[in-house]
This record gives structure tokens, sequence and C-alpha cells, in this order.
């Protein structure tokens, strides 16, 4: 079964955590100077409003009307209940999922896009530059910058550029240019980091131009927090009041952000990050300072993080491959309110295909690892015969990534140690 | 804005057009005797359930509730008005779309893939053997087949074998065996006349396997008939009465009876089929009797065809490559009651970016020859200063033909003669 809402059912307002955690954030410092940045220092790089929205204590801050236009392309995402896997499982639990595949990119991503695009717009930019890894989202930054007429660059891991050509080619369909990253040194596989440099330093060289990052930061996560809020009155119309357990997958941590952070002050409500084995930020990473690229030109903002020259090894759940975390994810793992699990992609992918073969969809590899922990969840429910009300973010759709299906289905995943 | 409608309202009868025609078909032939065929020439191919819809001249036919517990995973399909197309032509007329393509298939074609499962599976089938071009049917049996535990072997177009590996591996993802056809001659790069050649073999030669169609036959069309059932109320919720004009992408016939054949009774709306100019079975084939597979070992109907030893040029648009066309579709066309038209791709991948860059999402190549003819009659009623009101199926999702969008962007698409 599926729970939709009309399209005059976005909602009007982002919900901003800041204003309902126990404890402040530890502020982004300089990378030259160590100190507390300010708004100045951020403006070559992003437009006022999101730099506001960065910091806003507001509880509710208001999604402008030529936002929603865009949202009520694909929003309100439907919710669902895995009743055929439910029963594969033979589990009590009921499994909920928030379809984010739905958007024209496939994924959660354009939740942000669009609005980063508009601000960007309504200050007279003309263009942005992006990193990406695996491609989710340069596309939905490609996506977005097509309907505000918008210039796009994405500088995008080089592995991914070479393994993923489908990626790009979405890309530039939106008419977004795609290279290469890191560009000054076409023998090096890239990585997130350096991608973050190449786009840094692309928008700090060009007034016309700003740069746009698709998690990580407080302003994205905000602009995510509309999957959670739908959820809720979802699953009201689906007869549950609250869910016991709400999960999602974690790279940077706006997937999960914006599924979990609508529900953090209902404290019965468990919260569960989901990562990979061979990336583990959150479960194996050390909370301090640290940069969000390789090269160091970003503030350095206190979070989980296995230290930014680390280069995970080449999974296929591209998206997860980050060194760090969002510092509000970090600071709710830190104080308890959130767990973490990882997983390796052998399991994830066996979970994956479950999930094919009984609700028809085939899930993106980094979505994967959230269903991985949801079965789990479902057979820890079975073996202590007690319901539970599961919840989780389908984030995106694997429809790009068959490749990595056809790799596990003929025995070819990589091991990872 | 989209209309959506709640899982219950997914209809719950099939709209059977052989009850409402002007006239009879013609009968199919047995392939050998040349003499209309009955019930047992088809029961070693497909269960009674279906070759009584085939044939059958009730207005409506009941659908099983466990055919509809499945479509409700994704229908009904949201009508959606392309505003941003409108106003990026400039033009009075209003433009609704189906979206078909939120099946986990990808496209229209599970609506019958899942009913035709469905009754094999009751009637004690384990097995499905079919043919598939492009990809979109196989994946869509496969898909079907998964969900009913069913047995399903593909037969794919050895072109779209070697150059679209993806839809190999989606199919495989959802537990099917996929093969080159021809399968007996390995340098051949196969048609859809062989591929249901080699399909229709395989069920013939054995006891626990039937033969599953995409298009063509009756029985498709009327699973189809959800779409235009569905679009139909959709129009009322946007305040329209009837459309001006309804058009469809036309390959097998499929795609187009689906959203077609619910107005055929409402003479004021005109039908459109839209073909690929280098497979024009309806614009420059002849209405006679010949047989569906380049082996002949398919029964003769009368239809609209290029010959079944046709082979068109290798498109993009796999599957419109077909040198017949439906039955019912021939005979609407040759009665006058439906129009054709026919574009080359260079045309049609004009309209698709032109699409994706408003509208956002990255259509089939096949949905784009529909789009084609949208942008052309909304361009016409601007050109008279008219409003019109026009509604076409959005097929399916172009996310597994994005090489065919890098041949397009980048100067490499085949020239058509």
């Amino acid at each position: 079964m599926r729970w939709t809402l009309p399209p005059q059912q976005v909602p009007q307002a982002w919900f901003n955590v800041l204003a309902r955690m126990d404890h402040q954030l530890e502020p982004p410092l300089h990378p030259a100077t160590r100190q507390p940045i300010g708004p100045d220092d951020l403006a070559p790089l992003f437009p006022m409003a999101l730099i506001a929205q960065e910091v806003s204590n507001e509880p509710w801050v208001d999604i402008p009307g030529e936002v929603i236009d865009v949202l009520r392309l694909w929003r309100p995402t439907p919710l669902v209940r895995a009743h055929r896997l439910e029963q594969a499982l033979l589990t009590p639990a009921r499994i909920y999922y928030k379809d984010e595949s739905v958007s024209p990119a496939g994924s959660h991503k354009p939740n942000t896009a669009v609005p980063q695009a508009y601000y960007n717009k309504v200050e007279g930019i003309k263009r942005l530059a992006t990193e990406t890894g695996a491609g989710q989202w340069g596309s939905a930054l490609a996506f977005a910058s097509a309907l505000f007429d918008l210039e796009c660059k994405v500088y995008m891991v080089r592995a991914s550029y070479d393994q993923k050509p489908y990626r790009r080619v979405m890309m530039e369909t939106w008419g977004a240019s795609v290279v290469p990253s890191p560009v000054d040194d076409p023998s090096h596989p890239g990585s997130l980091g350096t991608a973050i440099s190449d786009a840094v330093a692309d928008a700090a060289s060009r007034q016309d131009t700003h740069y746009s990052l698709g998690s990580v930061l407080n302003h994205v996560l905000l602009h995510q927090s509309v999957i959670g809020l739908e959820a809720r009155e979802q699953l009201q119309l689906a007869g549950e009041s609250l869910p016991d357990v709400v999960i999602g997958s974690c790279g940077g941590g706006s997937n999960l952000g914006g599924i979990a952070l609508p529900f953090v002050r209902d404290e019965t409500v468990r919260l569960v990050a989901v990562e990979p084995a061979s990336c583990p930020t959150l479960t194996a990473g050390s909370f301090e300072y640290d940069f969000g690229d390789t090269a160091g030109l970003t503030p350095l903002l206190a979070m989980y993080t296995l230290g930014h020259d680390f280069v995970p090894p080449s999974i296929h759940a591209g998206g997860l491959r980050y060194h760090g975390d969002s510092p509000i994810i970090s600071s709710l793992v830190k104080s308890g309110r959130m767990e973490a699990i990882a997983y390796p992609q052998g399991k994830v992918f066996d979970a994956a295909v479950q999930f094919a073969r009984t609700q028809g969809s085939i899930p993106a590899p980094e979505t994967s690892h959230a269903i991985r922990a949801v079965i789990d969840e479902a057979l820890a429910a079975k073996e202590e015969g007690l319901e539970r009300c599961i919840l989780f973010s389908y984030s995106g759709h694997g429809l790009l990534d068959l490749s990595a299906y056809d790799d596990y289905l003929h025995g070819r995943l990589i091991q990872e140690s």
C-alpha cells in the first residue's frame, strides 16, 4: 500500500533541527586562521540566504513559492508499506519507506539542489560549480540548474567519470558541463575530497560563480527535512502514531538527516545511521575538527572523520565514500541520540536483491545500506516476537548503478578487508 | 501540477474496445492451414484465460484481486500538466501526460506483464519465455515473474544484448535468464521477429512453459486500458472534460492502445499514433495478413505491415522497431478513426532534450516520438491562436537509454535515409 499526498501538501516550511538540539554545535573554523568563520568568509562561495540558513536558530524556515513550484514536480513523494518484503521475512514488523527515488534525478538530492539553485539565481549568480562522486548530486544540481537557467559545471571523481558514463550523459542532457577530477592529474582516480577542492577553486576564482555542496552542511539538512515532515504526516494516514525506529544510509548525512531530524525530539524513536564498513566514519572515525576536502580549502568542521586524506576503497556506493560527516549528524551520534552501524557491501547487495525481488524496485547501492539494516531490524523483531514500526528512506533507485548488480550477480564484487 | 489518485482507485475492470468497435476484426489465421484459428491452436502457448480475453466481446473484464494488489505498487500513475514545457513553447495549449515511467520496470509494460504472469501461474505454468528488443518488455516480464515466483527466459535481440548490457542486468536482478537471439546464429544482429521465433519455439517445446507477448494482441491492449481509464478520471480532477487530442508512440500498439482506446467512442477526440520514419508501419505499410515473427511460426494477423522479413535500421527506439502492428490499432487507422504520423529520430531527440530541460524528466526514445508530436500540436495551436487540450502517454523513462542521448548530444546519431 502507498500513501500519497496531493502536490498542494508539499511542506510550506523547512524544519530546522538547530533550534531543537540540546546543545549548540561547535562553530566552523577558518582554514587559515583557525578562528570561527563569519558570513563574509563564506560570501565568495554561497549566497547570503544560504549562509543565513546555515546558522539560523529559527525552528521553521519558509520555503519560497518558486521552490515549492518545482518540488511539486515530484513531491510529496509516496510513503510505501513494504508488505511483500515483510511477508518474505515472515516478520511481525511493519516496514515503511519514503520513496525519494521518484525525483527526476532519481534521488533525494534535488530537495536541496532546487533551493540552492533558486537562491543563487535570485542573488544574480550565473553559474554554479560543484563536485560529484557517483553522480547523484551532480545530476540533481544539473537538473535544478536547467530549471533556473543557470550554467552548471560538475567536477566528477575521475574513477566514476570513467566507469559511469551514463551519469555524465544524464548531467549533459540537462545542459551541464562535466569534467573529471582532479583536473590537474589525469593519472589520479580522484575522490570526493579532490573534487570538492576543484569545485571550490573554480567558484573562488570567478565573480559570476558560486559553489554548491550536496550534503554535510546545516542548510542542506534543513532542505532535506521535507522527507521526514511528509513521512510523519503519511504515517498518520497509515494509522501509525510514531515509528519505533528511523533508518537511513549515511555518507555526508543529508539523506539520513532528511528522514530522521523531524523525529529528533520524539524520544521513543530510535534513529539509526548506516554506513559502509569500508568507510566507517561514524563507527570508527574520531570526532575532531577536520577539513571537508583533500586540499584543505574548506572551513574546518567539528565532526566524525577518518582524516581528510583518507581514500576509501572503490565500493559501488560512491555516495557514501566520504571521510567526514555532517556536524549535526556527528553531534547526535556523539551525544548518543543516534546509533550508527556499518555493513560490508556483499551483505548490502544481498539485501538489495531481496528487496528488488519482493517489492519490485531496484535500489541504489547507497540506499541498500539502509535496506540491510531494515531487514536485520525486522528479523530481530521476529526473533523477539515483537511488533515494530520501521521507517526508512528509500533515497534513490539503482537504475544507473546496474553495473554494480552485474558485479554482484556474477561474483565480481571487490572483497573488503 | 500533478493529479494523483489513491491506490484504492486502481480500476477494477479493464475496458475492452472490441465490444465498442464499429466492425469486427478479421480473424487470425493458422500459419499452416490459413484457416481461422481456435482456442485449441493457442493453448500450447497461452493460458485459457488470456485466450478467452483475446476474443471477448464483453465491454468490461474484471481485474483479479491479486493483480490489483501488484498494480497498486505504482498505480494509479500520476497525470501531470506540463506547465514548464507549455511556457517554453509559449503555447495556449494545455499539455497533460500520464506518467507510466513510475513502474518498477520504468514503462507501461508491467500493466500487462503482471496479469499475464498471474494467469499463467493460476493455470499451473512454471516458466515463461518471451522476446525483447530494447529490453522494456523483457524487464517488465522479469519483474512480474519474480513477484509470482515463475521462471523467466528472455530472448533478447542480439544487437541490444551487446549494446545495452544494463537492461540484461536489470532482468537478471529480478532473476530472469537472458540470452541473445537468434540463438542459432551468433553473427546475426537479430530483430524482434527472430526473437519471437526463438521464444515461441522454446514455449512450444516444453509442457511447463508458456509464451508471453508484450504488445500487438487484443488481450495486451485490454490490460493497458488502465492507462486511459485513469487518465479520464484525472482529467476531470484537472477541470477538463475531454481532451481534444490523445497522442501515443506506436510500435506494436500497446502503449497507444492503453491511452487512446478508452476515448475511441468520444468522436470529438482525435487519436494520433506516432512512429519512427525508419519503421513506418502505419504510414507506409500495407494492410494485409502477415506473420508476427520472422520464421512464420505465429498466426497470420490482419494488420498494417512492412513485411515480416523487414529489418528496420538500428534506431535507438528499439521498442518501435516492429514490422507489424496491433490489429486493433491497424483497424482504427484503416477506418480513419485514428491518425498516424512518422518522425525521423533527430527531430525526436530535439523534443526529448527540450522536455528534459523544462519538465526535468528524461524520456525514453520511444516516448520521445509522442513528445515530438505533442510539441508540434502545441505549436500549431499557438499558430492558430487556439486553446487545445492535449493528452499523451509518457510511456517510459530514458534512464537505460542514456547512450542514445550521448550519441545525440555528441552528433553521433545515425542518419536515416
